[in-house]
């Protein structure tokens, strides 16, 4: 059972170094005690190539790795390190940072078009698992994809038969991987002004695939040697991301699924049942996710684990296939990221189903320490470890493969030997906002528009918006950087619209409650909460849900009064953890999309400084946004303040805000 | 215009010990008497990650990189070492495997697609630069992409109007990158027991593009984590290469700028003359340089030459563009990958003109010491230094931007500075062949079939043959393994069919003309090559144009008596310098088209034993092709020989050989 040799006890990680978090804390301690190695230990034991982690080290072709170090004694000036090939430090960070960018993109994207892909199946009623369900989103999308939704008929306007609508709008969306001509059809859903501005610049993306295939391309050895133009392709590819492939993923899932609208659950480890049968679902697509909902709430299974001795079954979730089933079903948060083993390590996870992305194979031996069964499902996601089982889903027998999993699950309850260990922390939380239910609470006497919210941050009572998003990273203090950033942006009356791990950080913490806007907000932010009876960290979804956040700064632009593009927003972006090439790609259409974005942890361009300037300065003259770093979580938050202030000062808008931080003395000593 | 510090002087490559080429070996040391650093210097000051290089380096997300390099006491059985997600050596090194076939899949197929888009744009006349120059390989290639050469009309089967033609295969080839649902319509030109076991495998490409993301995302972290899937992928994404994206690239460039011929030309830094302009063409793509090659002939620009007192305008090229316009011009060969510094330090060079692909950035560096301008013509394949002067090129104006370039050169003759020194050494040689043409050749009386090629292969004269390719690579001495591998496969009777720059090699080593058959071949091959007048070793032109050789194959399996499949066929393939992604994608397509190959100089897998075990003998019982690896140039010709050696006896035809090989006394003393 034990992973970790006995000489190597003592390197293991300090448990309250390792966590905010107190049931993470405790079961790493348990981890500890059981000799099974965690990512927490393996972070004390495993250090990052110090190299490679400045973003230098290039490994495109086989004369190197050559790896350039920033010298202690770096001069800009006579910065002479270069390759076998003469490729420069900004050569070699830029091409991997767009290549980061292609593995984010091609991993939203991907997941896009399985979804697409199962749509389309649904709209052809190749299977009957899946049906439209939100027939409204359908309608929205149909004429951004060139879909008519109306026929002429005898001189007269007719509504087009919605099943003929859904197969055109499949079979267009499809399309936008891998049109041969043309441009994609998805970007007529960003605000005018930045339609031109990408225009301008030159990087319209012309469909999703071609431009990940591009940047491996031009990174391939001898192709693009000018950072700036590996960037141009960096920014065109991140565009295809989240105007595309993400926001296509989106919206698709949202009509199969249905949009999400606020519903209350709970969150972290305590969420799962010792008496329950537990099946932990973890990764990022909700196709499989939504099968297995469906099927453990049915009858006969509850049944069914009830005569295995259970009182019933417990889903529960990790990382983005958690904020999905979590949105539209309600189902409990069962952690983050770096709490993928310790579910395990309770003792109490009867199976644990994983899909795509973010999942440790590591997960695969802390299972085999204990009765837990671990489920592999999809096509390009297997493990090599012998104890992973294979269940491959397929939308054409989605039913029979979510009832074998649960059964397996239900079959496994007997076989639990471990002393069960669930720690009792859990969270209530209010979760699944998105752009249609900001605008409903948001809208005020205006319900249905986004004026009101626009009006509050006019008035000033809301400072600006972030978003704040992203992973966790093993080689930061688990949470902190996610908790410390977002009270300080809610305590300075910034709201923040949160996706991913951050999310799920939130709402351990109990920052999803309508109840902790009084206890963290600033005054303005505060009553603006308690009026509409929302909590100050609205959770938006899934990581590829952060088109999301784009579509709701659109409707900003469009409500009026803050500019006439994104960029003029009081807004920022941050990923105080962030660890996923998806990060970056995200990372870097929202800076195209014209928002501020500072990132956390560690910034993989350090060696490159010439290269880092022109992300962290000289882009946003290009784009309105651009990147930022900072490690510590309180100057990261402050960045984004004075970021939202400038930005205010600039609509003229600081004026307001300054007169509603006043109290009643200052009024009385003005001079008006 | 030093680039070496002084007090590194001594950290210079020794010429004797990097080159086998005496011009090269000359200019290096030119090199090093002005303090210029070439990539020879940079391999002693530059030292590659012993880890990295292993393959077992993870840098796929920001909490690496993970490094796990393999331990002295390497225990397979007892092999912990894990990335801190948990990823195993295994993992890591499949990721970083197929991401190189995802780098070099994109570059070929790439350059394809700007092909497809000229041919496209030639097809609708939308440009008179180009034409459709062999409407019999149109006609040939339009069967497979689905298009008709014929129609009915009134009952009678009427050619189709070759421009209607034209541009159906130019939408269809263009679709072959993207198409939404179906696989790849290319597959067809495979034999059908290849295209069946594909199929078996389920490596069936969908589409270029797809397959080359799906490789991002399944190497994105957290998602495949079995090496042996992660494989799947990787074979399928370079069989989208070999027998999409590079056959599509070699086909619409034939029929473009027509099906290369057996011609004369030279090779080697010689090549360039002192009292002549000379511009040297140096990247992948030939849409540029087949229009520099007719504007440089043109009598207005040869007079403006005169006029600036040159004697006439000499082109010649470098890396495949050099093998493109060499197969179809008889332009000849300045020299391999690794001269590219070496042809500007001559003080010669009035203009290098470079697109894509296996450019060194510091070629800009040491154009900087010269008078030479440095154009870079693409849009995708820019530099950061400021004295590359970009003219981007584009099909609508591509005569302009030709003679733009032609005249720069010339207008920069007079600027020449450095005291100019050409190294002497050139060789003639005989290139060009391809498919049709080893038909031709080979066919002896039977003319126009491969059988007399069969037949001289089952009775022996040839022993097998080889395709020998790849690049050079800085670690490994210049052209030792190229030319040593060659000549033990010659001296042993095995034909060799040769493309980039192991061609380039070749060439300079005077291996591509006839006359070297006696020198060096072994009996068999010598006798054949004498009759029909060939050289031993065939040049087949650039790396896209490797998609000759599986083209070849699969003609030499319709040809009959060597089996059912390629995989049957006493062939093996080799990359002994083998340097770039590409040459990994190839090697892969080669592997997966069911020949075993044998690269050279190191080999990125050495960390991971059993990943690198399940393609040096796993795959062959997939695929009926395998990897493998061998530094030592003659034991790596050996590794072939005892392949085709293997697959004679396997035909049953290793006794005819044998019989071959015997002499007047051996056939006495039979017993027969």
């Amino acid at each position: 059972m034990a992973v970790v040799k006995k000489d190597e006890k003592a390197k293991v990680a300090n448990p309250q170094d390792a966590s905010i978090d107190a049931a993470t804390q405790i079961m790493i301690k348990r981890a500890q005690d059981l000799g099974i190695d965690t990512c927490f230990d393996r972070n004390v034991t495993l250090k990052p190539c110090s190299i490679g982690n400045q973003g230098t080290c290039c490994k495109n072709c086989s004369m190197g790795p050559c790896r350039l170090p920033l010298p202690k004694d770096y001069d800009e000036a006579n910065d002479t390190r270069k390759g076998i090939c003469g490729a420069t430090a900004n050569t070699i960070a830029a091409r991997n940072f767009i290549r980061m960018v292609a593995g984010g993109a091609a991993a939203h994207s991907d997941h896009g078009r399985s979804v697409a892909e199962v749509f389309l199946s649904a709209a052809r009623k190749e299977t009957d698992a899946y049906q439209i369900k939100d027939v409204r989103k359908l309608l929205e999308i149909a004429p951004f994809l060139g879909v008519a939704t109306t026929v002429e008929k005898d001189g007269a306007v007719l509504d087009r038969d919605i099943d003929e609508i859904a197969v055109e709008v499949g079979e267009k969306a499809m399309e936008e991987w891998g049109k041969a001509e043309g441009e994609l059809e998805y970007l007529k859903r960003a605000p005018k002004p930045r339609y031109e501005l990408w225009k301008k610049q030159g990087v319209l993306p012309r469909n999703i695939d071609r431009e990940i295939v591009e940047i491996m391309h031009r990174t391939h050895m001898g192709v693009d040697q000018d950072y700036k133009n590996l960037m141009k392709q960096g920014v065109r590819a991140s565009i295809a991301d989240g105007w595309g492939g993400s926001m296509l993923a989106t919206d698709l899932q949202d009509i199969l699924f249905g949009t999400p609208y606020p519903l209350a659950s709970e969150a972290n480890l305590g969420v799962l049942k010792e008496d329950h049968v537990n099946i932990v679902i973890h990764g990022h697509e909700p196709v499989l996710s939504e099968m297995i909902v469906t099927t453990a709430q049915k009858p006969e299974m509850v049944a069914y684990a009830k005569s295995k001795g259970a009182k019933g079954i417990q889903l529960s979730g990790i990382c983005c296939t958690a904020n999905e089933i979590l949105q539209r079903h309600g189902v409990p948060l069962c952690g983050t990221f770096l709490q993928q083993e310790l579910a395990i390590i309770t003792g109490a996870v009867d199976a644990m189903v994983v899909d795509i992305q973010c999942i440790f194979q590591n997960v695969a031996n802390v299972a085999k320490c204990f009765h837990t069964k671990l489920i592999t499902t999809h096509p390009i996601a297997k493990m090599e470890q012998d104890n992973a089982i294979h269940i491959e889903f397929d939308e054409h027998h989605a039913v029979e493969d979510a009832e074998k999993i649960v059964r397996m699950a239900i079959d496994n309850f007997a076989n639990r030997g471990a002393e069960v260990m669930i720690p009792r922390q859990k969270s209530p939380i209010i979760a699944g906002f998105g752009v249609e239910s900001v605008e409903y609470h948001l809208g005020g006497t205006f319900r249905g528009s986004y004026y009101t919210l626009n009006d509050n941050i006019i008035n000033g009572r809301i400072r600006g918006v972030a978003g704040v998003v992203g992973c966790n990273n093993a080689r930061v203090k688990h949470n902190e950087g996610h908790i410390t950033v977002v009270k300080e942006l809610i305590k300075n009356d910034v709201l923040v619209l949160t996706t991913g791990c951050n999310a799920i950080a939130c709402a351990m913490e109990g920052l999803l409650t309508p109840e902790s806007a009084k206890v963290f907000c600033g005054p303005g932010l505060a009553e603006v909460c308690e009026t509409v009876g929302i909590p100050p960290v609205l959770h938006l979804g899934s990581c590829v849900d952060n088109s999301r956040i784009l579509l709701a700064a659109t409707e900003v632009v469009k409500a009026g009064g803050l500019g006439n593009d994104i960029s003029d927003l009081p807004v920022a972006g941050s990923a105080p953890e962030w660890m996923s090439e998806k990060a970056i790609s995200i990372g870097q259409y929202v800076v195209a999309s014209g928002i501020y974005t500072v990132f956390g942890a560690v910034f993989p361009t350090a060696g490159a400084p010439v290269f880092q300037r022109y992300l962290f300065e000289e882009m946003e003259k290009m784009y309105g946004g651009m990147w930022d770093f900072e490690a510590d979580p309180v100057k990261h938050a402050w960045k984004m303040i004075n970021h939202i202030d400038a930005k205010r000062k600039a609509l003229g808008i600081d004026q307001a805000r300054e007169r509603v931080m006043m109290d009643f003395a200052d009024r009385q000593a003005l001079d008006v």
